[in-house]
């Protein structure tokens, strides 16, 4: 079995400073490996880029239709967003149509990515709610679901059906038997998988438009979702959103802790998986937007792409120090 | 030429789920290699880890007893610290005191990583100053020295009498002449040198009180002053305050961007320094803990260490997760 490999490059002038190694996997149709890097086979954590994966029954259930949730609502049930007011807003619409209230969430309290939001608590002088996390949407989706249900309050916990629909989901799209899981940032179960099992996943989202049984509808829905809404699914300045604008709605892409990225790409019928093996963001969205190039999804000369696959290193007062690239194997 | 090794892991749950590689010396009085992980000879880039490197012209020209240096002052050019209030009002009385203001600084407006200074900040809907900068004590002492050389304004430039000296200090301590420079996140030029070379560099500091060379001198005045001063040279929470406040100021640390570490050990004579090959401080900080540990400075059983060596990963509802721990090599 082999080990991780170089995958990013951080340069200082002329000098290498650091280097990220990972592993990366890209699906055929059929799940088959058509391109890897590092160990296919290697098991990690997907968190929050299997989001559309736990969002499944969601919609299988009946639950989604049920609640009458729209489009927007399937984006955010995938989303990591940063707790921008387009997100809070909706999520606490959402909420509310349900006759629950924040303390009815299980993900606890997060301070907002997004500046200004952040800035309107300080100003305050008050505290992140637990609408804020990055995840409310997805509970907002776990709570819709466990309504439908007719579950406990504790939907956060292994055994709840909740956590046990999802896991279901991850396991059959996965192709795998999950090897364990781990609590996620979130408080819910996440499930480890082979970086190859989460590209097969993604293959099964980029090829459900070919199938029509409940699973892959809502499949097509959620990755339907993610690409109307990319402004929802992570904020503005994120790579997720940021580079799908970039791609117009043709492929959908997610991040995950610990530095994951995901890719669906319908006409390509492919799906990709990546981690970076010491957890760093920075690396995870030059090697995805080095692959999505590579694979002709995604324009080499869009800003987007430019400031994710090989950002400038600038110091306080803006002066150009180096730069981050993905190694020539990802090119 | 060996490569780098596995120094730090991250667990969740009983699944490792990331790894972190890097390279690290422990340098006896002479500077030779006691112990070394990974490969002792990899260049990298100290950055703010060599502070007290780049401060020894401002004792050795005579520049900071000129100018009536304390020991807090010493203490504050060889930090990065936080922009909390102790650090900016000490600055701001030595900028008075030079006739200066915060727009002769070259290091660039930053904000405060001290969470009530820049919520202070956020509350004024205002903008940091240069003086926030965690450098602005380093830059104070450039001000300085380049105050007693007489030399022009733009004292961050390689090529400045400034920089030249604080170039010659450091190829004479590491051993090395220095294979190239990249430009720091606070505007001056960086050195590059080997784990090796940095870790001999330390190992001068912390043999420094056996010599009476001009030099030696300045380097025990500079060890003494971070000890002296642990919460001028970081600030509260970060590593080196917590680190050095256990070690009851027999040992001086300091870390670097990028994941640099170093370590003065006067009482054993030996130097340290480390390198993560990715960049992540976490991993810096466990690993130098453990380093420090195994050395018998550190108590591993100090909470301050525990917090650094060992730390659990917690999420948003306070729920363990998992931890990340040192590699058994590391133990």
């Amino acid at each position: 079995m082999s080990g991780p490999v170089d995958l990013v490059e951080v340069w200082r002038g002329d000098i290498l400073e650091s280097v990220h190694q990972g592993h990366a996997v890209v699906c055929g149709p059929d799940g088959e490996v058509i391109e890897a890097w590092g160990d296919a086979e290697a098991v990690i954590f997907p968190r929050s880029s299997c989001k559309m994966i736990q969002a499944l029954p969601l919609i299988e259930s009946g639950a989604a239709d049920a609640h009458g949730l729209g489009v927007a609502q399937l984006a955010l049930s995938c989303a990591s967003h940063q707790g921008a007011h387009i997100h809070t807003d909706r999520v606490q619409v959402w909420l509310d149509t349900l006759g629950l209230s924040d303390s009815d969430f299980r993900c606890g309290p997060q301070w907002p990515g997004d500046i200004p939001a952040r800035n309107e608590i300080i100003r305050a002088h008050a505290a992140p709610y637990q609408i804020h996390n990055n995840c409310s949407g997805k509970h907002a989706g776990f709570l819709t679901l466990n309504r439908h249900l007719g579950g406990a309050a504790d939907y956060e916990l292994l055994d709840h059906p909740v956590q046990q629909a999802g896991k279901a989901a991850f396991e059959d799209v996965t192709g795998e038997t999950s090897p364990g899981y781990g609590i996620d940032g979130c408080s819910a179960p996440n499930f480890a998988t082979s970086v190859h099992g989460l590209a097969r996943a993604m293959s099964f989202f980029a090829t459900a438009h070919d199938r029509s049984d409940a699973r892959s509808k809502a499949a097509v829905r959620l990755r339907d979702a993610m690409t109307a809404f990319p402004e929802l699914v992570a904020g503005e300045t994120r790579a997720c959103t940021d580079l799908m604008r970039a791609m117009d709605g043709r492929v959908a892409i997610k991040t995950g802790a610990e530095a994951v990225f995901v890719a669906i790409i319908p006409e390509k019928r492919m799906g990709v998986a990546l981690k970076i093996t010491d957890g760093s963001t920075r690396a995870s969205e030059a090697a995805i937007a080095a692959i999505l190039v590579k694979l002709g999804v995604l324009d080499a000369d869009h800003p987007a792409t430019k400031a994710r696959m090989v950002p400038e290193i600038r110091n306080w007062r803006g002066t150009l120090c180096g730069h981050i690239k993905p190694v020539a194997a990802l090119l």
